[in-house]
């Protein structure tokens, strides 16, 4: 397959696909969920043999386990399904209209980006979630799944595509990709691809980002931070940072870096630590934390000497704190206040999510207002930074980039817009001469 | 200087600066009136340099022209930081406000983008523009002006800068980079500059495009067309092609491009194209239509035979109607219905500005739905696609891209959003547990 021209058809369905009913589109999703469930046996029977292959070429067991595709995951993309078909259109919302001068009507109308091409890790729910997606905002897409999937992504296509024309969407609304080597034709559609979204490794998205002109939307790293403030209540505080470390520390929106407020790190940092460690997390921090830690040990201020390992310190360097471990591993620092915090964050952050812990409305408020991230929370879990938690039914990706869409991107962020004007022969020229004056008046 | 390091300072500065008050950022803007008021007579005096270099080292006439910054231009300057100073804050509004669950509560807020690389002509009132943009809406900004209007903008960004300092705005919140070499340095600045804004010549918009990991918001080519369908109103239609065509043919909204429609080419194409000659528009066309126009004219349809050069069609092949004039040229080819007309818009054109001229509204809707340009017309000028003629007050620049902002580009333009969640211990394990769940209430 040569992808440039397969792209170039689709550039050319495009407009097709963005002028579909909403009727249309949400049938070709009904009928997906139908041919899933017909199907089922046989997505089975090949996920299985996805996974015999990833075991027998011996990929740990935790991914293994991310590759399969049963039941409950299958009930699981199907209500999500249900859940994108009841959400609103978000195609064809009018968003401004202004009489620019009697008879001369400005619209700004929502319409589908066009072509996307959507790069994704090895999860089977993930092309089904991507295409329905790219279906409801009546976008044509390219996907490109993970290898460990190829058996399942391969049948997922099929059914999901001939849902799709079934119901009478353009024969090139998707397409799938399955060769690595293909990506590298695919960056080089400028033109005819509007957008990217790789999913996976920051290596690997950082590798788009560099090789291509197309615009790309998603993060390439997720180094989130939770400060602990000195007015932060530690009841409530310690199992937020507990939560936004350990819940799921593989992910993007785990907390990396903890930052606490000197004035109650004697108070606060044992009892933080401790929870920590008993969740098996490792510690890391500057040199001021490392002797802390070993003075408060001495002092037999950690409790019992049976986890005194545990409670060591790996001392790192300054710029060490642009590290995303996606593992059990925390970075720790003191700051004099909520300033030098929201300093650090914006130096050494990934503009994803960071959290104040804190009683003190104006420390919060200082936080919100001057830390650049797409999240700014107080006193929650970074963890909730996701389209789902967010409400938005999905999401094809979370985006660090602070144009067109920021943080979870859900429908909204899969659509642009175009300005519609209709007059009745007005020219330009009877208004540069002033024969004519612009009103403006909104509708 | 190094643009690197000032860039670094600018970033550190631009939360400070989103943080500034509308207040605040308005006396800034009502302190720059004020300043240009004082110093009129020195800003002339710089002026009358640049103007009296440009004369002397052979800079076409209607360019100096441009350069020229006199009393006139100087009140419409006013004028527009005084309406800008009326305008709505971009920044800070609520776009979504949600009860994720009890206690828990999700916004998302307007706030500026942050560091904002402005490269423009030379064009005496751009940098006042450009610079009463960005403080209204928080933005820190860095501005390359064209060298012909050095001097002007040497003193008006000095006074600009002085008067936004004076208001309470951060020292870093603009910079001006004079040096050509600079721009290069400029390019390399990701991670702190995060947007650049191009205008200027194809070649070097292109340039800047090819050239940079920073994201860029602007537009290379201007190709804009108009179809004159068999349905249209020549009255009303002909005047509206000569506007489109003429009005100001060097700018990017000017059409380069007219379609017809087959039916109606021997009623209507003598009439358009006798208005476009007599305003010395040059005709290219396909074969099929230069042979058109010959028959015609043996044929005596094309009214006196003085003019009989002007009626010659330059014939051009396919590939050529990617071709941006900004010039009194224009392309010519006949198409069979709406259909051909949006297709070999959407293969050629620049997704810019494109109108059909018809009174069937079958045709015309299909147009606006089928054309992907950021600005669709029906029976109006090209030449409309403009910040001011939509009401925005001003613009930065016109996009052509699809992210983010599209078309005319203003206030809205400038600013991202971040979400706030504020909570008070949520955390992510206890709905992932199933102990509680999202209820998602709009707020």
């Amino acid at each position: 397959m040569v992808v440039r021209d397969e792209a170039r058809k689709m550039k050319l369905a495009a407009p097709h696909m963005a002028a579909a009913s909403m009727e249309m589109r949400n049938s070709a999703l009904a009928k997906i969920i139908e041919v899933l469930e017909e199907n089922r046996e046989a997505i089975f029977r090949e996920n299985a043999l996805d996974v015999q292959a990833a075991e027998e070429n011996g990929v740990a067991q935790a991914t293994v386990k991310r590759l399969k595709f049963d039941e409950n995951k299958l009930r699981d993309a199907i209500a999500g399904i249900r859940q994108m078909i009841g959400l609103e259109d978000p195609v064809g919302k009018v968003t401004l209209e202004r009489e620019l001068d009697e008879g001369l009507v400005l619209k700004r109308v929502t319409v589908p980006i066009g072509v996307i091409g959507v790069i994704f890790e090895a999860r089977p729910d993930a092309l089904i979630q991507i295409s329905s997606l790219c279906i409801k905002s009546g976008n044509c897409a390219i996907l490109k799944g993970g290898k460990e999937t190829a058996r399942t992504n391969r049948i997922l296509f099929s059914l999901v595509h001939s849902a799709a024309v079934a119901a009478g969407l353009p024969e090139s609304c998707l397409l799938q990709v399955e060769l690595h080597n293909e990506i590298d034709e695919l960056l080089k559609c400028q033109g005819d691809v509007d957008l990217l979204i790789p999913r996976g490794s920051n290596k690997f998205v950082q590798y788009i980002m560099d090789n291509t002109n197309i615009p790309v939307m998603g993060h390439a790293a997720g180094i989130c931070h939770t400060y602990l403030d000195e007015k932060a209540d530690l009841a409530k505080s310690v199992p937020v940072i507990v939560d936004a470390k350990t819940q799921y520390p593989a992910v993007c929106n785990a907390t990396e870096t903890l930052l606490v407020n000197r004035k109650i790190a004697e108070k606060a940092l044992p009892v933080v630590l401790q929870a920590l460690t008993e969740k098996g997390v490792k510690l890391r921090g500057t040199k001021e934390v490392a002797e802390l830690m070993s003075a408060w040990q001495a002092a037999g201020k950690l409790g019992n000497a049976d986890n005194a390992a545990a409670y060591e310190v790996e001392i790192m360097g300054e710029d060490d704190f642009a590290t995303e471990y996606t593992d059990l591993i925390i970075s720790l620092k003191l700051v004099d206040n909520v300033a030098e915090a929201a300093d650090h964050i914006n130096k050494f952050g990934s503009h994803h999510t960071d959290c104040i812990l804190t009683e003190d409305d104006e420390a919060a408020e200082y936080f919100l207002q001057m830390v650049d991230s797409a999240g700014v929370y107080r006193n929650c879990s970074t963890r909730f930074a996701d389209g789902f938690r967010y409400g938005f039914g999905a999401e094809v990706g979370v985006s660090t980039g602070k144009l067109h869409a920021r943080g979870p991107v859900g429908l909204e962020g899969l659509v642009t817009y175009k300005y519609r004007l209709i007059g009745n022969g007005q020219l330009v020229g009877d208004y540069v001469s002033g024969k004519k004056q612009f009103h403006h008046r909104d509708l």
